[in-house]
Formats: structure tokens, sequence, C-alpha cells
């Protein structure tokens, strides 16, 4: 089975926005099983998108189509759709209902345009939106399969996620079973080498590697009958990656060192605050991402200014004159005080340059030192990445959260 | 003119990267005037490729590929666009010259497969490669222009500048200038509606709305042959789309409430500090993402526990008993308290429950009170948002920024 993706926005091809649903789409649909052949972005033009959407029936099964899908006369997704299967619009009752309870809930005026959006063609199956107003609708016939997916990314994730992978798993005679390891702080091309004899003899299962922020993943899928014929297949090659990278490999299936650490954190029940310069709320933001680290992330400090390192976290006057705010001793000191003033085991602490302006020959854009406090011991790490503002920022971010891993698993974090 | 951007790459296919450069070329098109109708993503397949270069053709004046230019037997987009001009191909002595030297200064052996990346089809205008070793490549012919680009970003970016852009200038005797209006907190429904008899009577300049986030875009677009002239056809239709929204346009261009709000504070220096409970960061990491705020942004606090909100802002526990942590109450305190530990002149605050779990019938998921203190007087607004935990955080981020640019613009805020 193949499959086409389908954008449609106009927006996209006047580069306001990236196609990440794409790419999202993509990667779930490779697990599966199912092949894309092609992607593709239409605006919101009918006779384009009408070429589009009869070229892409051509190439492929299956099609799926994001975007368009909204209250306005520009959202025609639905209207050319329907007309390739000849199809008439009825009114879906629940989907109405929900339409209308969610402007109560929100308080806003539903204006008569909205309505629009709950007419669907005649035989779709119905995909209710729990995070907006446009519904989803998987329409068949033809021998083609057709989704329709609304275009924002918090619309369409939750969606494809409670209808279309259960859809089209229904349909596989076959299973994919996708098993992915993280591997923590080694390259891609390391990761590669490191694999490489078993990438080059690999049939089922098989193996990838690939690249994400400051992490390798390797996925490797089995194709079988069963779920667990699968997993049997994927068992040997799984454990002989373990044997490879050891602990470097953090964690499994879809998730980051951030949710790891904080699972591994609320677990074994150890506190946590941190104090942040430079991250300006992002570790902290990080740490609240998950829910339920409220039993054990207590409180953050966002300390830009000297005066709030003195002041919420104890940092000594003396300190700062003489090593300044970006330093291993203010590092330091911020983190065991926030440790100290939240009652928490561990305190962590970011202080550096972001950019693009602060920086000096001696303490350049990039430079960043990260603080660790646990059990009356201190330790820092100095960090250098050159880059933009934004790029500093996140991988300091990432940088905290591996020591803290490293940290909580008994691996060395060099000096 | 209209173009389509046609990427070639496997790795996007299967979800591992998302397609940027589309979003590149398409803003920079935009801007020269050129409609992009069609973005194609294809694999590194020889037929489906051919293919789809022949149906870009078909459908535009200009295509622009990016990726497949590399030294790999994977790397087949020359090959496949040479055989559509029926081109034999050269060897660009230059490009062979900088491809020796860009291997000398790496310090790596130069394999032999290099060598084909520095032949170019017959009669091409060669785009040389100052960060990478594929060679771009123009080619016109047919009554077609084909612009064939390199994958990587950091290789394709300043490639299209340095070329690209001038190439497409030469040739265009219009001018297109875009004006872009932001519209805060008004749905994109309710846009086009307020707007729907100048989009239907739109010639030169021509009117789009859509939606980002929380607020809704309008882009004004108009056509002349010198900028000066463009603009004198977009000031009318600016001014009565001003004349409609009023002070709920917050800004043109580029950027986004949180900058407009930052960027305001600073002009003003008007000094802010903020205390969070369910957006646990991502307020005060709003503010840091702006350089230069640090010379009114002073601190923030992440009080997630009720013992932090007590200690760190001088919530009292009273106000906690009787009312909660997720209260206008405490939000009040929150509030206020933050702006008197700081010494700022405004203070934030945010406490709700950001879900999955914690709600109940009284307080569900999506409940969120947000704070606003200065001079004396604290205000405070309730907010509902149902959807996911990161849809609850990220729209509350949102509505503080919106809460304080409506204060600071003397914007009536509601209840």
């Amino acid at each position: 089975m193949s499959a086409e993706i389908l954008a449609v926005g106009t927006e996209i091809l006047l580069g306001d926005i990236v196609n990440t649903n794409a790419q999202y789409i993509s990667k779930e649909l490779a697990k599966l099983g199912i092949d894309v052949y092609y992607q593709t972005v239409v605006g919101d033009n009918p006779k384009r998108l009408e070429r589009a959407l009869y070229e892409a029936f051509e190439r492929a099964d299956i099609v799926i189509t994001t975007g368009g899908m909204g209250p306005t006369r520009d959202d025609i997704t639905k209207e050319i759709c329907a007309k390739y299967f000849e199809k008439e619009f009825v009114l879906d009752e629940k989907a109405y209902e929900m339409l209308k309870s969610f402007f109560e809930k929100i308080n806003k005026e539903m204006t008569e345009n909205n309505i629009k959006q709950v007419y669907v063609p005649e035989g779709s199956i119905v995909m209710y939106n729990h995070n907006g107003t446009a519904p989803g609708i998987i329409l068949e016939g033809k021998g083609k399969t057709l989704i329709m997916l609304p275009g924002p990314p918090r619309e369409m994730k939750p969606m494809f996620e409670e209808y279309a992978i259960p859809f089209f798993k229904k349909k596989s005679e076959y299973t994919f079973v996708s098993r992915v390891l993280r591997v923590a702080r080694v390259g891609e091309s390391k990761t590669e080498y490191m694999l490489r004899d078993l990438i080059d003899s690999q049939t089922n299962p098989t193996i990838a590697t690939y690249v994400k922020n400051v992490e390798a993943i390797v996925r490797i899928t089995a194709k079988a009958k069963s779920e667990e014929e699968a997993n049997r297949l994927i068992d040997p090659v799984a454990e002989e990656i373990y044997r490879r990278f050891g602990k470097s490999i953090y964690a499994e299936g879809e998730t980051n060192i951030q949710n790891t650490v904080c699972k591994k954190l609320i677990e074994d029940n150890i506190t946590i605050a941190c104090a942040e310069s430079c991250t300006g709320g992002l570790v902290a933001a990080a740490f609240t991402d998950m829910p339920g680290i409220s039993s054990v992330f207590k409180e953050g400090a966002v300390t830009y200014s000297n005066e709030a390192k003195m002041k919420m976290l104890g940092v000594k006057k003396e300190t700062l004159d003489k090593y300044g705010a970006v330093s291993p001793e203010t590092a330091a000191e911020m983190a065991e005080g926030i440790a100290k003033t939240s009652g928490c085991e561990i305190g962590v602490s970011t202080t550096g340059i972001a950019g693009p302006g602060g920086g000096t020959e001696e303490k350049p854009v990039g430079l960043v030192y990260i603080g660790f406090y646990r059990n009356g011991v201190v330790k820092t790490k100095k960090l250098n990445y050159p880059g933009l503002r934004e790029t500093v920022r996140a991988r300091t971010v990432d940088a905290v959260f591996n020591f803290i891993r490293n940290e909580l698993e008994g691996i060395d974090n060099g000096d």
C-alpha cells in the first residue's frame, strides 16, 4: 500500500508556515509499513486542488489531506474531495453538538459560517475533533481511501492517533512493529559506523539511524503476521545494539531525555528545583511539561538580574564581583542556593551568554555553565554552543537533563 | 510567472526531516512576486523523480529542486534534469578547483565519487557552493527555467541569495509588495467575515487571511512597477482594515504578540516580573526569548507547590486554604507578590489546571486564572481552554501577553 500526503494551504506556499504535518504523518505511516512516495502542497484554489487530488489518486492507494477544513470560504478540501467520490453532504449531528458546546465553552459567538464544518459527505467515517472545531473525515470508494484532517497540528495529531492509526491497523494483514532505541549524545555518523555491519546485512528486521537534536535514534522495524512474531525478530537485534551502546541508550520509544529524567525523578521520589539565568524559564518549562511532576518539582527561579541571584538564591556579591555572573562559581552557588531554599534534594542551574549581544573575547556568546547540587556536593560543567540565541538556549536545556540523567544513572559527567 | 518547488529526498518522505527548504524558498519567491502553486517531495527514485519533474514543468514556468546533488549513487537530480533538457555533461573547471581545495581545507581525502558533483549539463549557469561540495545549477530551455540547489539548508540558502534572487530580479518587470497586519484574538472566521466585501472585490491589491495560533493574519499584496506605486495601492486598503479592526491590530510584519510586548516594555523602560504555576516557566521563557530583555525583565518565580507560592511570593495560607491554588484570589496575590519582591512595576501570574489530571467538576482541566499587578491595582482574568496540556499551557502564555498588551495600550481586558 502506498500513500500520498496532500497538504492544502496557501499559507504553506507563501512560506508563512512549515509543513510539519507531512513529517508527522510520514513518520506514522512508516511505522505502519505504508510507503509514502510523494508529499504535495497545494493552495486554497479549487482547480489546482482538484488536479492535485486526481493526480495523487493516480499515484497512490491512500491520500491523506491536511488543511482546508475550516469555516471560511477558502476551506474547500471537503467539497473537492466529495466531488471525486461523487457524494452529497449531510449534517453530522454529533459534530454539530460538539461545535455548539465548543463555542459555549470558550464563550464566543458561533458565526453562521461555522456550521459548514459539520456537514460531511454521506457514508463518511467522522473523526471528531476534541481540540478544535473542524471534524476530520475518512472516505472509501473507487478502490481508494481518503483521510481528511484539519490543518492545525494540535488538532491533526490527536485525531490521527485516535482514528487513522487504528483504521490502518485493522486493514493490514501484516503487522509492522518498530522499536526505537534512543542514544544520548552520540552523533549519527558514529552511530551508523558502530552499526554498519548490522545495517549492511539487514533484511527483516531493518535498522535505520537518524539524528534528532543532540541524540541519535536507532529504529528496528520488523514485518510479521503477528506482533509477537515481530517482537521475536526484533529481540536479538536490539540485544546486540544494547551490547554495543550500553548505557548510552537512555530510553526506548517516543520520548526524550527530559521526559525520561522526569519519570525517573517521580518514580524514585527525588525532589528537584532549578535556578536559571540564560535559559530564562526553559528548564522549568521542560520539567513542568510532564504531567504529575508536581510531586517532585517544587519550584524554579528565573534570576535574570544579579540582584535576583543574590536575593532569591543567596549567591554572594563577592562571587559575582570576582568571577562574574557567567562562571562556574556562580553556577555552583545558584544550584546550591535553589536546592537549599526549596528544600529539594537536587538543585540545577544555568548561567551563560545566549547572545546575540553580551559576548566578550574571554566569555563569548555560547559560553554556558551548568550547576548540579546534591547531598552537599556541587558539580559544574562548562558548555560552549556556538549558534543562535535559540540554539544556545535549547542545547543548554538538553545538556542540563543529560547531566541529571548521568548523575542518576551513575555515569561520569566529566569535568 | 509561477514556480513549483520539488524537494528530492527519501529522508523527507520517511518523516526523518522537515522540508524547511520549501518554506524558505516559498517566502523568497513571494517577495519576488513569483507565485508558488505547488510544493512536491519525491524520493531518490529515478522513475518517480522523472514523473514529478515532468509534471512540475507542465504546471509551472520555473522548477526549483533541492537535494539529490551529492556524490552518492542515490543523488540523481542532475541526471534526470539534464535528460529533460537533452543536455550532455561537461566538467566545470572552477567547481573542480573549489572541490579540490575544499578537501585540502578539511584535510580529508577526496574519494573518486566526489568528482561526479562538478560535472554540469552544458550551457548551465553554475552556482558555486562556498559551504559544501555540490555546486548548484541554473538551466534554461523549452521556455522553462530550472534551478537545482543542494539539500542542506546551510548550503542552499546562501546559494539562493547569491545567485537565484539576482537571477529572478533581472527577469522581472514587476515588484510585489506585501503588508501583513496581525490581529490579536479575533478568530479567522470572524476576521474573514469582517472583510468579506473587501476580499470579494479584491483585484490589486489582493487580501488573504489566515490563522496562526491565537491570532489572525491579514496579508495585503500589491503588484506594481515600483515599490512606491505598490505601497500607494496598499495604503487605502490597509487604512480601511485598520478602521474595522482598530486596536485589535497589534503589529505589522513578521513578529508576534510576545515580541511586540517585550519591545514596548524595553522602549518605555517598564520593569516586569512573573510568577507562574500552570505555565511552569513558559511565560519567563517567552520574555527571555527576546534579546535585550534583561533591562526590564528582572526575575521569574515558578511556584509549583503551595509552599513556594507562600515563601517566594507571600501568598497567604488562608487564601490557599479558602479559595485554593487555582483561584482569582491566588492569582492576584501571586501577581502582587512577584511585583513587590522583585521591585518591578508590573507583576503577572498564572495558576490553573493544565491537565490531564487534577481536574474536578468545579475546576475542570483547562481552567486558568491570570493575574496582573501595576501601581497598587491588581486585575485577574478567568480563562478556559479545553484541550491538551500543551495547548492549555501555550494558550495561557498567549493570553498573558495579550493581557499585558491591552493594559499597556489602554484596551479593556474585560473582567
